[in-house]
């Protein structure tokens, strides 16, 4: 991970712990800010990563021991000279690279420079969508690394349910109605009420009630409770 | 997007702008710290949609006109008593969703409570490493959002290559010994040296040289130089 130029202690900050969040351990600045790195360093809470993160003066010099440098940008392609690559398919080709793999981010303001692009064998971009193409430096990040961090296997794992599922209105009326019910019946204790209650509505989410069966239950709780002589209008 | 109790107006900004990063129109906050709120809308840049989120004061509000609510947690599954799906599998569930779907984000210090996830379906965590598991409010939006605006087919887009790649260090000693010759025999006019060096140094990455190949290319371009009579220590 190489961030060129930034200028918020901040962004900084929130990079090195989006790094330790999805496990990437070496940060390296190019010719940062320096106040803001002496701060972004000294901040309650920094993660360690910062500590060890390596300063340099050049991209060239940051980059030397890589492989494959990849740099990000918010520009649309017809802007570049270079491949651009959408952070789907280049997460894929970085995981498949032959050594270490360099992640470029510009500074906050600019972006990388075309100087600093001209390290980088291709270009990636985060699949914004085109009126609001900007990303906050640490968010960006954020999104890189997960990406590179996600398995795609996990995506696959449960198949769907087509049916509809009713209003959270309706199935907290129908918790409500339950909890009501409950209270009048005595099985509920006016001393353990408030975790009763939160038990119950775990217990009705869990039902996931469609929304053709939401109205039944609703009519059936509705005349318990008119029976048990409680007030229906919950 | 429901923001359950956020205390930090960079924070909120931060949702909001990954929220327009990603297409995401619909904000609403529940319990905001009122300061953090007020100065979050004020602030320089603001999306526009944080002027127009909705403030709720209990979470079943917020979510009453949702069909499905997804509470997040960076807690593990064991401490808790939803199911709980990794966010690439519970992605899918959400865009597959018949009607609204509510996705719940705690306060930055504590998440969402007990009382808060119970009125969530299931709860969704983003697969960070163990050691590092919380992360910042504005990036585990960014991700979260992220996720369900990736396209799955751009990730199998193109055929990886397997061979070795040269190292940066070689690919810029060979730029910088190619101008050194260019220069030497005239392409390169002093005028324009700068920009004609960043081209040189894209078209050599644009070569994709092999880890094998890029020293013979510079036993070429050492020769070369030495019968230009120039240094070629470069």
């Amino acid at each position: 991970m190489v961030l060129v130029a930034p200028r918020n202690p901040l962004n900084i900050g929130a990079a090195a712990r989006a790094m330790a969040n999805f496990g990437c351990a070496r940060l390296r600045v190019v010719n940062p800010y320096e106040v803001a790195f002496r701060e972004a360093r000294s901040a309650v809470g920094a993660a360690p990563l910062l500590a060890s993160a390596r300063e340099f003066s050049t991209v060239a010099e940051a980059v030397a021991d890589c492989a494959l440098v990849v740099g990000t940008t918010s520009v649309g392609h017809r802007e570049l000279q270079h491949a651009l690559r959408r952070l789907e398919s280049g997460a894929r080709l970085i995981r498949l690279a032959a050594g270490p793999v360099a992640l470029l981010f510009g500074s906050e303001k600019f972006g990388l420079s075309n100087e600093d692009m001209g390290h980088c064998h291709w270009l990636m971009r985060i699949p914004t969508v085109d009126l609001n193409r900007s990303m906050n430096l640490g968010q960006a990040v954020a999104v890189c690394l997960y990406e590179l961090a996600r398995d795609s296997r996990a995506a696959a794992a449960r198949p769907p349910r087509p049916v509809k599922a009713a209003r959270a209105a309706d199935t907290e009326q129908i918790t409500a109605m339950l909890v009501e019910a409950l209270e009048h019946s005595g099985y509920i204790k006016p001393l353990t009420a408030a975790s009763a209650k939160t038990k119950v509505r775990r217990l009705v989410r869990r039902l996931n009630l469609t929304a053709r069966d939401a109205p039944v239950v609703l009519g059936m709780l509705r005349q318990i409770l008119w029976k048990l002589g409680g007030t229906q209008d919950a």
